[in-house]
């Protein structure tokens, strides 16, 4: 950020006045630009025993598999936003249910935010940012070609969970390795600490 | 927004090329200002009996309650943001436990997350932003005095739950009303519909 949105003067970092961080400040009008992390929401959808993945058609990585997910827009909810890009990105329709995941990413500041939904019918195809689109039966998911690791984190915790039949929510965060970015952390809140563990697709 | 933050010139409004929604665009070097809702992260920190409040000593309701809880900030994690906010405007140090309530606000294009907490000791004060900083037992919550309708409500659904012992994940929408500020309304997911209520305070 180097011009106001407001007043198009050159714009300074510093820490506002009863503030404890640097922010973006201008010069001419005194305007602060914040800037704080974006919410990114998506489904599982489910379809009997398969789950819809989608081939992205856009990077990063392209030709990856992932869940229909994007960032909420404003205006809307959680769940709307949910099966909006569920919509856009795969032509599924869904019924939202619970929020599965719930994924804080600091070293790109997102919050995912991803929802078990049930598909409504088989009419789903690919949107302008899918290469394709199709569902899984969990013995067949690419996990060799999955796009995010909070993506391919998720799918584990699915899987897993749906062997017991319970789909509690699972908060936690994934947090990069400092000294090697194909690797990463993930913690779930109340599940003990974990290793290091490669990006997939890297 | 009227200028580019990037390199200054002035922005319009149109849908980018492969979008559905109007974005603000340079002319110049046509980048896309995305504009995405906020996350809100608090805290309900208990103690025994009782939980804390705030008394705010800032607009917007400078002098109602609330509960300790402010925008998240870039390269932390929500249980990072709501420890810190409740620092910050309680000096209060708390054990962040489960997620508790997850409201979108789609009218100010924010998603309220507020967290059950536990408070480390009694050691709390007012912040900056705050003039009061106390404890209340549930007869003692002037409900005419609370801020926010996304904290009222979480209030009165904790208070609910506290009777059963179980604090289930609520997960909802407040919309305010097209044809009066004054009232908003609340739709917890899988709690059916609820009615228009008045905003607290006004």
């Amino acid at each position: 950020m180097n011009y106001c949105s407001q007043c198009g003067a050159e714009v300074g970092v510093r820490v506002p006045e009863g503030d404890n961080r640097p922010r973006h400040i201008c010069g001419a009008c005194g305007t602060i630009h914040y800037q704080n992390p974006k919410v990114v929401v998506g489904c599982i959808p489910e379809w009997e025993d398969q789950i819809l993945l989608c081939r992205r058609a856009i990077e990063p990585r392209y030709g990856l598999w992932t869940l229909p997910a994007g960032f909420m827009e404003r205006g809307e909810t959680t769940h709307d936003g949910a099966a909006r890009e569920t919509l856009e990105e795969a032509h599924a329709r869904v019924e939202v249910l619970d929020l599965y995941t719930l994924f804080s990413l600091p070293h790109i500041d997102q919050v995912y935010m991803l929802f078990r939904s049930r598909l409504l019918d088989l009419g789903f195809g690919p949107g302008a940012e899918s290469l394709e689109v199709r569902l899984f039966d969990e013995a067949e998911v690419p996990w060799r070609e999955i796009a995010f690791p909070v993506v391919k984190e998720t799918l584990k915790i699915y899987f897993a969970d749906r062997r017991t039949g319970r789909f509690p929510l699972r908060l936690g965060d994934i947090v990069r390795a400092p000294d090697d970015p194909r690797r990463y952390r993930i913690r779930v809140h109340g599940g003990g600490p974990a290793g290091w563990v490669p990006v997939p697709g890297s």
